[in-house]
């Protein structure tokens, strides 16, 4: 039989980075490409020990379980929360399979086709597909180190009536860029102003290398200005593990209740074990100690990383990260980064070019690289092919 | 703010099983509603110790992993299925949270808005939402105890020519209809004649009462004949644990291919702990022999309830299960099923009314008993409560 598939898939692309990773797995290649956590640091045995207290309370945990997700889970986490500033009871909470889940739901449930969503210029490149796959019209708001420019931003609120704006304020994917507060109070102003919700991203915000550094979240700053109309999400992707695939979205409590229904028809819930398991962890285990851990090792790699390209690569410019897991370059000009990947691979290492991260008109010489999946001396055999593939490519031109 | 939502979520239902879940967990209420396993049957032992094998292949086993489904995993099942006469390779099979969203994802790379599917009268409940949430047109085929009428089905697939038609051809929910050989070629030529992709929506299959009976699936008879056109999906969720939440579905590489391009975007992979535990399980465990104790013990269940039932409501009529997990009761006519819940649940049980079960016209006279949950004192004192509101009804009108 030939199978006929829906316009809106046909058109979607596979995200480069996971077709990447795919790629990588279980060969020689030393990546840079996908967003993996350094699996060293993962708190397997912390992890084993939740599961166990798990299995101890009973087969009832192996149940199916609520659609918004474990109640004792979101509990601790609306405490978690509310150190941060933002203060939301369990049921303006729901548990996701990561946040990228959540962002579907989101979307599935507060957009139709057609509608528009505003996004940064560069934009996290899964979100895209999301907004590509269900048939919005994605628009790229002119930003710089600070994040959106406000200007641009109220004009095309004007222009598009969007029905949402997407940001990922803190420690962005891809460029590592961190709003600053007035850029973060203008944009709460300006939606506020228009009825526009926000979408606030947040998967990174903690892996923060300056323990003294304060970036406040949108939501934390709407809840101090008193105006509502951001939804957040975040995961334990990047402070637990990705393999337990858990994170959430909050918000007000009728966007939560929407996202659960949308939710019982696309999985009933996510998995009840992982949710468990992690609100074991919670209760046993110093994860914040584990994350300063964490975040203190990754800005390590990060400078260790700084210093190879600097020695290898003197003419090539990025804007030092303060936090998350992603080094953004500017390769020289008229270099085209998807045909430097291609090079590159056959030197032994991988990266993601920065094209697919772009709305609409791509920096085709822009990359991203992890730092935080390599170390030592992987990462220096990866910066050395990574050099020589830009030499090579820079030479040519 | 005031959040706008998207037409169809607005008018998605709430899944009346899933909502009476949550209005009883935690108090006395005896259910017959969800579709509960027996916790007591749960392997917990054999979960727990599959787990810690899966922690000490090291942290690796934390770490993203492919939007696909964990490999070996895979591979298994494509030995499991071989030895029920399907012949897949791994990638010809996904795995998903739960068949719930392998059923979603194929929802959303096969059809757009507007499309029609034939389901069976009555059918699926969760999945009429994903047909509401995905914008379809559901057309129900006149269905008897065999399955659906055929001269029906191809009635309605000339007037309509469908986008898809939707199966659990063993043991449905909510009926436990089986349908007949017969039959299910004759569904398997009418899609191959007009080209009509089906899909054979399989969680109960191996919950089978008597051993020697034998209920080939379509996509097993689809293979035999050397056609194609079946997508089939299942689940561990029966057969070891709902909170694994590990579904798979398997069809042509195409669709699985599209349907991958959709899963990165909706939640880039499902739990990698999940699948992993269940890699381990399948190759320590017999699971084939734990799958007979509960098709026994379920068998027991369902005599004993069809026992308490006939001594107290000689006057109710339900075709004898063969499997699955819910007895379909013809309640007298006039009885509003919905009503009769509301009483029920003041004298301490709750049962799924019949009507959301139904595309188009509801027998509002029906209703679904699961008895796999409940056992012993607990079922026969839910019984007679059942009983009592049943009786006080009818007396009523």
């Amino acid at each position: 039989m030939e199978y006929r598939f829906a316009r809106r898939v046909e058109a979607l692309q596979s995200s480069v980075v996971r077709d990447i990773l795919k790629l990588t797995q279980g060969n020689e290649i030393i990546s840079f490409a996908g967003g993996l956590p350094a699996e060293e640091l993962f708190p397997i045995e912390a992890v084993r020990e939740a599961a166990d207290r798990v299995f101890t309370e009973g087969k009832g945990s192996l149940q199916y379980g609520l659609t918004e997700g474990y109640l004792p889970l979101r509990e601790q986490l609306c405490q978690r929360m509310a150190e941060k500033g933002m203060t939301v009871a369990p049921d303006e909470m729901i548990l996701t399979t990561g946040s990228q889940q959540a962002i579907d739901l989101i979307i599935r449930v507060m957009t139709e086709p057609g509608d528009v969503v505003l996004v940064e210029n560069p934009t996290y490149l899964a979100c895209l597909q999301v907004f590509s796959f269900s048939g919005l019209r994605v628009i790229a708001v002119e930003s710089d180190k600070d994040g959106m420019v406000m200007s641009e931003a109220e004009r095309l609120i004007r222009e598009h009536q969007p029905r949402m704006v997407y940001v990922v304020p803190t420690f962005s994917n891809p460029t590592g860029r961190v709003w600053s507060l007035e850029r973060r109070k203008g944009l709460l102003d300006l939606c506020a102003r228009y009825g526009v919700p926000i979408l606030e991203d947040d998967p990174y915000g903690e892996i923060q290398f300056d323990i003294n550094a304060n970036f406040p979240t949108l939501f934390s700053l709407a809840e101090q200005a008193k105006v509502g109309g951001v939804l957040y999400t975040s995961t334990f992707s990047k402070t637990v593990a990705p393999a337990l695939r858990t994170g959430w979205a909050m918000g007000d409590r009728s966007v939560v209740a929407m996202m659960a229904k949308a939710k019982q028809a696309a999985d009933l819930h996510s998995s009840s074990l992982d949710q468990q398991t992690l609100d074991q962890l919670l209760r046993h285990f110093p994860l914040d100690a584990h994350i300063r851990k964490i975040a203190d090792n990754y800005g390590a790699r990060m400078q260790h990383m700084q210093k190879l390209l600097r020695e290898s690569l003197p003419d090539i410019t990025w804007v030092e990260p303060q936090g998350g897991m992603f080094l953004w370059m500017q390769l020289p000009e008229g270099l085209d980064a998807e045909a430097l990947l291609r090079c590159a691979v056959t030197k032994g290492v991988a990266f993601v070019p920065g094209a697919p991260f772009f709305a609409e008109e791509p920096q085709r010489n822009t990359a991203r690289l992890n730092f935080t999946y390599t170390q030592g001396e992987v990462m220096e055999l990866g910066i050395r092919r990574f050099a020589e593939a830009v030499s090579e490519f820079v030479a040519r031109c």
